[in-house]
């Protein structure tokens, strides 16, 4: 089975939400990210990746895969018939790895990563000036269109889902973008996006009390 | 033919390094990033691309792709023959993945970005106390290793020499990372790497006299 080590409502959600979309079961392991401690059995998260970031997804031989864009295309890959990514050699799995690049560098990395980890006005200042011009990509490209990529749900639909949810928590009223409003809307009332979001919801409030 | 939208050394050396090593022909189009023009023609760039970014790979059926780990996988199955990338469903596609994704996040958009664009002490403060962690990991991952994924060269090896490339104008001396400096050494002697950063630096070059 193939096991996931998440924190509540980090980016390892979008992996949760592909799992659960893609109707695998998994076995989900809790990390406590500023003490780096497996919540499990306390153990050093860094003795299984030495990022200490997550996601990591342990696959069924054992072997250690990092970063949203490798995890979320593998769970996609496990269960094709659930098309959560266009299959290889398709143009569109080229688009896939366009999104999937764009979230993870422009909004995630250089915007939500300092948001949440930096917090001094020193480091935000510029994060902040691009956010607008950031999100108006895909608000562009989701004017008229239901998903990121094709015409179905991919995992690069649940990856900008735990971005935009986060958006709002970093300070951005992404009412500003109504398609990206509309689209965020669309994605919540999905049963399993519903689910994944309800279910770290739950952790991250008993992490806090 | 494929046409590739650039500006020297920035991150689009990666995918003409691709290009190269897939033995593949393209016309190159030189972009500036400051005023968003094409430099042949001085076209307005964004009516290209919205993002106003390179590499802009512009395909056989006139469709444009953007993001390095989009272009550069496109290339290498272009010419499945070069292995510039391991096939789809390999185990070692997912690592290919994962580093692309790391290079492009970790190394390029949270700390090459703000020192190149960002310039003031605030906003690059944290970026630079990051960086030594941040390139520990492929520094590990190389020592005795000769690629990043697999036993030969891939579109990782590209984008991740180009990374190493501009830490030096960024301030890092690689040769505390005895493997990082090494591996550099071994893709610069490669006649492909070595033409492609010459055409960027003459160009670069002649841009800047």
């Amino acid at each position: 089975m193939l096991q996931l080590y998440f924190s509540p409502m980090a980016c390892s959600l979008a992996s949760r939400i592909a799992l659960m979309e893609a109707g695998l079961d998994a076995r989900y392991h809790q990390v406590h990210l500023l003490t780096k401690k497996v919540v499990d059995d306390e153990s050093d998260f860094r003795d299984l990746s030495s990022k200490g970031a997550v996601p990591v997804l342990v696959l069924e031989n054992g072997e250690r895969l990092t970063e949203c864009a490798a995890v979320l295309q593998f769970i996609a890959d496990v269960n094709p018939e659930r098309d959560l990514a266009p299959p290889a050699g398709d143009t569109d799995r080229y688009r896939l790895h366009e999104w999937l690049s764009f979230i993870g560098a422009e909004i995630h990395k250089a915007f939500l990563f300092p948001t949440f980890w930096y917090k001094d006005d020193g480091s935000l200042a510029k994060p902040r000036a691009r956010i607008a011009q950031t999100l108006s990509v895909p608000s562009a490209h989701l004017a008229g269109r239901e998903f990121l990529v094709g015409n179905s749900f991919t995992v690069a639909d649940a990856y900008l889902t735990w971005a935009l949810l986060m958006l709002r928590p970093a300070g951005v009223d992404i009412a500003q973008w109504p398609s990206l409003s509309a689209y965020l809307e669309r994605m919540q009332a999905r049963p399993a996006v519903r689910e994944a979001i309800a279910t770290e919801t739950a952790l991250r409030k008993s992490v806090a009390a």
